[in-house]
């Protein structure tokens, strides 16, 4: 009799952005008039850029003639591809990777949900809260998070990340961890980590000897100079830090999908009798047995963001999505509103006036401005009280969302 | 101290392709002068058909302004394509799924390897050997398949398939199995399946709680009308199968990557109190939280293999293929071997001359013809003593790989 893994029913029933879709149409089919803008979730709305347009049509043509046809690529991805990485990516800023600690992936989300699957199933988790639900969700479906109980998981160690900390998670010193989710900069508060505080998080790993799942997703809007880009940036991390890496926010690739995680081969996990075990040869292993490898397509247009022309088009790009964070930034602040992040990243974190809950605000801003955010509860138990917007839309709708905003506060 | 997951370090070291192509460097090495043919790996060598360059060039165009813009797709897929999918792949068959019954992925591998993740972890399973080795790897990788011993794991029921018993697998009627993996057109064996066994297998799974993961990648090769594409085509299917398919043999995608998985609402698992669950539920969970969607250009691509001069030209290449099988069958028996298969499949499965293990033979046949196969011991106990010789190169590249086996035998 096939039984089920009964870790998944432990899951809420609800999720998110469905139940924010649920809301939405429900507004939708009552306001039928009434045009929504929303800020909620954080996809990208400007196209793709000229370089990697003509990159991706010159793939196509490779692949309708047989003598440049390419079938199976490797499951770590092109060496083109990689080698730009490694090169535009690391090197400029004094990291030296060997090209086999780069897996090219559809995207990041794929790896940061299944990297959890080479370490054992009761390895206790730490994550900064609030956080992307991928990372707890993940560990839940493989018995590793434990129960539910009052919006916490039992086995799941939370940092809370609030305006009251500065948004700068405290090490858990007093609690057993042994690994630990940190994405900067930061979804969904738009805060970044100073080079300082790394440097304590990589220390306390490395003492402590801990994995450190490091979500780099949005390093391209990092405008501040002294903010980290990459955790191997800060000494040490090569042997505790595994990064995340995504073509979807820098390159516009959501519905491109293609991203890249390093695994260096100094990272290791131990047996139960103690022995060190490398995470790079295991991760091989898991890629080529559970997946087949990136579009060729995805890959050649990845590698276009990295020509000069395409480096200066991807730039223009996020330049553009933060003049919105700028903007919305300086206007909600102006309305009184307490902001933070959008300024090393494309998402605004912003308080909810008069102790409001996050859903209950998300509703009053649905309603009377006919703009979506995001509840930030959605994110975690620390997210309550907060609300997120993306910097991802238009200049127009973004202006028109914060005229709405401006007229209903 | 983060802890391994010590179940991957029960896998092999070596792995069948790996070993394959060390294999073929030191040859290369040490004869650099005799250019090699591979009748080894199952890829593909044909181009994309037009109609799929076209598809895939408006995509890109499409993706190329503001208007036309896509971001993130449903993880789910596409709904053209899902449509696309049941209009042409199941309702001629009398097949009636649900459009929320297709979940569109990036290759079957992919699937095949994570759909385990829903049943319980000590769950036992059945596979027909030889075996696609990602079936067993993926759950080994999750301690579901015990422990390798003289080469076979310990919790994992085989079924042969040998020339002895005509290649169909018999029921395991003595042994405990909760999930059964079968694969028709067979891959290694280029078998099939008909659909009065088909129907014994679905009897059976009914009768004993059991679940089917049937991977159909194969079944744009079958020519002979009387054996079933789907196993939805059997009555009761839906009750307990799913079912994985594939564009990558269909229409050349190896590079492109798309496939789906058929998961019918019908199908549940049990909880250890006996409550039935929805595994069609548990994996729209899974994906939504591990998988962000397949490439819009993908998804574009393979629609287009459903339009009339798609169906036609992605037709062609199926055909051309076959001819090949063809040749190689007729060649092949002519030289005196036993040869299976490569009727409704692309691949040759050939017992070895006089008892010969399949690492020897596939030594003699590279440093005597200079052609690569793959090993049948490389599939499972049951390939010893076979190899699989596949049918997608080129015209020429087969015809010179064949009269080299003459020349040479």
């Amino acid at each position: 009799m096939a039984l089920v893994n009964e870790h998944f029913l432990k899951l809420p029933n609800n999720y998110l952005f469905a139940d924010i879709a649920k809301k939405v149409n429900v507004f939708k089919v009552t306001h039928p008039k009434n045009k929504l803008i929303s800020l909620g979730i954080g996809d990208v709305t400007q196209p793709l850029c000229p370089a990697v347009v003509d990159a991706m049509h010159k793939a196509v043509d490779e692949m309708a003639v047989k003598e440049s046809f390419r079938g199976y690529g490797p499951e770590q991805g092109y060496d083109f591809l990689r080698e730009a990485i490694l090169k535009n990516d690391f090197r400029p800023r004094g990291i030296h990777l060997d090209i086999d600690e780069v897996f090219v992936n559809d995207g990041a989300k794929s790896d940061t949900g299944n990297f959890q699957e080479l370490i054992r199933w009761d390895n206790s988790i730490g994550v900064t809260d609030p956080i992307y639900p991928v990372y707890i969700d993940s560990n839940v479906m493989i018995g590793r998070a434990g129960v539910l109980q009052e919006g916490k998981w039992s086995n799941v160690v939370y940092m809370p990340c609030t305006a009251e900390n500065n948004f700068t998670p405290q090490i858990p010193e007093q609690q057993h961890v042994d690994v630990i989710y940190l994405c900067y900069p930061n979804n969904p508060t738009g805060t970044v980590i100073s080079r300082e505080e790394l440097k304590k998080w990589v220390n306390y790993a490395l003492k402590n000897d801990i994995l450190i799942f490091y979500d780099a997703a949005y390093q391209a809007y990092i405008t501040d100079p002294d903010i980290p880009h990459s955790i191997y940036e800060i000494r040490g991390a090569k042997k505790c830090a595994i990064e995340f890496r995504s073509f979807s926010k820098t390159a516009g690739f959501t519905g491109v999908r293609c991203g890249y995680t390093i695994v260096p081969k100094e990272v290791t996990a131990a047996t139960l009798n103690g022995e060190r075990i490398s995470l790079n040869h295991l991760w091989n292993r898991r890629q080529c047995t559970k997946f087949n490898g990136t579009s060729y397509i995805s890959q050649k247009a990845a590698e276009a963001t990295y020509s000069p022309e395409g480096k200066e088009q991807v730039r223009g790009t996020v330049d553009y999505y933060m003049q919105n964070a700028a903007k919305m930034r300086t206007t909600l602040a102006k309305l009184g509103f307490q902001v933070y992040g959008g300024i090393n990243a494309p998402y605004i974190w912003m308080k909810t006036p008069e102790g409001m809950d996050s859903w209950h605000f998300f509703d009053e801003l649905l309603y009377g401005a006919n703009v979506v955010c995001t509840p930030g509860v959605g994110f975690g138990p620390s997210g309550e009280g907060y609300v997120r917007f993306t910097a991802f839309g238009s200049h127009e709708s973004t202006a028109e969302a914060l005229r709405r905003i401006e007229n209903w506060k």
